[in-house]
């Protein structure tokens, strides 16, 4: 679980390494978050792939659709951009919403990544692969991670990927952000709470944030010395 | 709650008048539903107002991303094209997907629609009135009802909408399709079930069409005669 920060969006998400989600994990989030599952691209993968962000689409298409040029999203409260990219389903899916389809889209969609990553040949090749697996609009929403990530926004979508990333695993990350009973985002002592009692790790924006500067400074600078051993708030 | 059809999705869908969205609605859908929270938007409305169809965007922009040349969604396995549009924020939200954030942007894109609908100016200024309101992309997912509704399509946006629409209401209605623990849809005897123990109506997507194409028939030859009392299954 990993809390933005009080100046940013002042909530909390559910995060999973995109290539362990089950329906299980989809069940949770929606159950226990109840915001929207979506999934992160990091910059290298969206780049090689050609996954737009939706409101670079939707801009581009204001010539023929002149009521794009008037929802300009130019006044989002926490952030200059919104992360949003298209929407998919993996072909093998039938309505695509239920937990075992959006997991199957989630799960296969990470491996995408990870040969967007190694593949060798022309992206069109990797694009090809992508549209001959998977259908776009779909029911599983893509957030690409800027490029830089934590140096140049420090949106879930970021900290999640680089959490993931450093992890050594397939860099996307599934993350649901959660609510309360009150109208509300889940507060941050309620979400503690909630990740007390499920065994679950609780990280606050800032220390993911610093964590990942000093590993940023390390690469720069490699030097002997033991590995941090994290920043999960119970000690883990 | 609407359940579409053994021969369709076979799915059960929470449904509520859009103009009567509060953030407890919101709350029940993504805890009891748990698929996505969409609000549909009638043809007339949608023609007036510019909004695209989300498949017609993205076939659109195949030229500068050849990747959307490869997503093509040509093989949805219960229907031709999905209804998806463009997703939508009140510009008074904050970050869109709290309760209250997503009640406040369905209940004031209801009357945007009621407003298309009745005004006689030019569609121009009812794409300003809409873009000083909403940006986009944002956390409600729009869904564009087909023209000539049932008679066209049988989708829970094509039913939600005549309900809604036959009711005398502003004719969007907002939709959050019920999935089980089990990773799959709720099945039809459970959302019964869950219609009996919460009080709520349970409709058949047969019965709405034979209804909606009886009302239809009615207006084309007006007899005199009682209304008819509706197809609730448990009387009402």
């Amino acid at each position: 679980m990993v809390y933005d920060s009080d100046r940013r969006e002042r909530e909390t998400d559910l995060v999973v390494a995109s290539q362990f989600v089950t329906p299980e994990h989809i069940r949770r989030m929606r159950k226990d978050g109840g915001g929207l599952i979506c999934t992160t691209v990091p910059a290298t993968a969206w780049k090689r792939l050609g996954i737009p962000y939706l409101a670079d689409l939707f801009n581009e298409a204001r010539g023929s659709h002149p009521l794009l040029g008037e929802l300009v999203p130019n006044d989002i409260p926490y952030d200059i951009k919104s992360a949003f990219a298209i929407t998919i389903n993996h072909r093998r899916t039938f309505t695509g919403v239920t937990d075992r389809d959006r997991a199957l889209t989630i799960s296969q969609f990470s491996k995408m990544v990870g040969e967007a990553l190694g593949f060798s040949g022309p992206d069109e090749e990797l694009r090809k692969t992508f549209g001959r697996l998977f259908r776009a609009p779909g029911h599983v929403t893509l957030l690409n991670a800027s490029e830089g990530l934590l140096s140049t926004r420090s949106g879930h979508t970021e900290m999640a990927t680089a959490l993931v990333s450093e992890s050594g695993l397939i860099p996307s990350a599934t993350i649901c952000e959660m609510m309360a009973d009150n109208g509300k985002a889940l507060s941050k002592t309620a979400a503690m709470a909630y990740a007390g009692d499920n065994g679950l790790c609780f990280l606050d924006g800032n220390d993911v944030k610093s964590f990942w500067e000093s590993l940023a400074t390390r690469r720069a600078t490699p030097a002997p010395g033991k590995r941090s051993e994290g920043v999960c708030q119970d000690g883990r």
